[in-house]
């Protein structure tokens, strides 16, 4: 089993750390912050390295917000930041259609289950969509929906493919809508599909969850767009052109961050305490995933100054 | 590989067939009917088997109607029935909670995803329930929910059960209730677990596919009380008495209907290619159940007379 170095409180290896990589990439939620409450030190901490030149880069998977919308959240938590430093999985996904996925006219509108935040980065992208936050879909299906998604006459014949994210409006007829394009053969793809979401504390339904109900009805699963996708690293790393091999990517939770790390053959990855996973799931028999260094939380690096 | 008797067109056959059972158990969608289309001689059909003292028994996973409501349905498509003879997952979910699960108050509440006739089922065996058609629920989640639900201050603390049927107003506000609750040790139950609906000579999302996100985000699978599940099956005896060797189940479907009989150990197993499968399902390698006998169409019985 991999090993992992405990770095908090040793400058030196601290140190030596640092000057292993050139980028480092950020998870947010239990790494930064919780929720509206930003860690002590963090701040201090992702200036400490901006000030050493290391290139900070935000990974979430989060789709409701757009990069624009993060920058607000991160101007409102007193981080510093610009949008060109922020990479989501709304963001990722509106790249993959748009450059390599390349629908072609007519048949390349994408039908939305999800937030505004994925319907900007389409925008940007100038891939037309159908349903996201439109009214009309938020909504009671009606005996004439079922008439009408069954017969095909409510169907939008221009839709191929269909990207699921976290929609906190997730109803019966956008499933239903959503379903029947993926029977007449949408590409299905999914912004990220993390089965809770961070919250007050406590989980949520996330992405991947309420997605499940089209990947049960029709027994396939999602190109998955956000981390531990390597979809998602390939994009980064086109869009940064960093080295991999002087990149760390630091996050609270194995399943999507260090693994996202390891299988993107990254130089190194920090898992930091202050969220999902701790020291004794990486430590147990067959975990998902191994940090090559941790620390109880992201400030502990500043005792390298 | 088990072989199937096709009994179209040949009398004698039916003659024996008709004469090894007592008790008939059928499925109704694709076997009595499509959607609000009754196939042609069925009344015949049921009034030829009552007439030779055949027991009729109507046995549905639909949990959206009561017995009450099917009733209504079976009498406005000119199907002679009475409510003892209809068996449907929302009668059997409620009496398993009531005389199987019998959970001790305060904490004996169901927290309901599903629609009036769960709710019907529910009130006539006297047991609690939440949630359902509450209009308070078919709403979208505010801050405050978010916030309530993460607390628990939101939550009703007698809540012991969580009973999940086709819903057709599921949203992100009872999903979030649903899974705090399981979180919390509610037991976990499923009217039936069909991916899919059938409406209109297509598919919709069905009672096993809405509630998926919860099985997602826990990792646990319901206990279902609808087809195949053998809880249906010992619920049906219990009721009707009924001698399992002397009863066939007909039906369209193979891993519901025909795996239902046979499981269940029934005397026989009749399928119908008017609905979802046909002889090609069950020829093929690998089958998930294969039906002891078969027929082109229920009313292929009435050569027999």
């Amino acid at each position: 089993m991999a090993q992992s170095k405990y770095l908090t409180g040793d400058s030196q290896a601290i140190n030596d750390f640092i000057d292993r990589f050139d980028v480092f990439l950020f998870d947010c939620d239990g790494v930064l912050w919780s929720g509206d409450h930003v860690f002590k030190g963090v701040v201090e901490t992702l200036e400490f390295l901006r000030a050493k030149g290391k290139k900070t880069i935000f990974v979430t998977n989060n789709s409701t917000k757009s990069r624009s919308q993060y920058l607000e959240k991160f101007a409102a938590l007193g981080i510093p930041s610009v949008t060109e430093e922020i990479f989501g999985s709304a963001y990722s996904s509106a790249i993959y259609i748009s450059k390599i996925l390349k629908l072609s006219p007519p048949k390349n509108k994408v039908f939305v289950l999800g937030e505004a935040g994925i319907e900007n980065e389409l925008r940007t992208e100038n891939v037309p969509f159908i349903g996201g936050t439109d009214p009309s879909f938020r909504r009671d299906i009606t005996p004439e929906d079922f008439k009408g998604i069954a017969d095909g006459s409510l169907l939008d014949p221009d839709v191929g493919c269909v990207l699921a994210g976290l929609d906190f409006h997730i109803n019966y007829l956008k499933l239903s809508h959503a379903y029947q394009y993926l029977r007449r053969g949408a590409v299905f793809l999914a912004t990220n599909t993390d089965s809770t979401f961070p919250m007050n504390h406590n989980f949520f339904p996330g992405a991947g969850s309420v997605s499940f109900p089209l990947v049960n009805m029709t027994g396939e699963r999602p190109v998955a767009l956000g981390k531990p996708s390597q979809a998602m690293m390939d994009a980064i790393e086109g869009k940064f052109q960093l080295d991999r091999g002087r990149t760390c990517m630091v996050g609270d939770r194995l399943d999507t961050d260090i693994r996202f790390g390891i299988e993107g053959r990254l130089g190194g990855t920090l898992a930091v305490q202050t969220g999902v996973n701790k020291k004794a799931d990486w430590e147990a028999e067959g975990a998902v995933a191994v940090p090559a260094f941790y620390v109880d939380k992201l400030s502990d690096l500043l005792a390298a100054a």
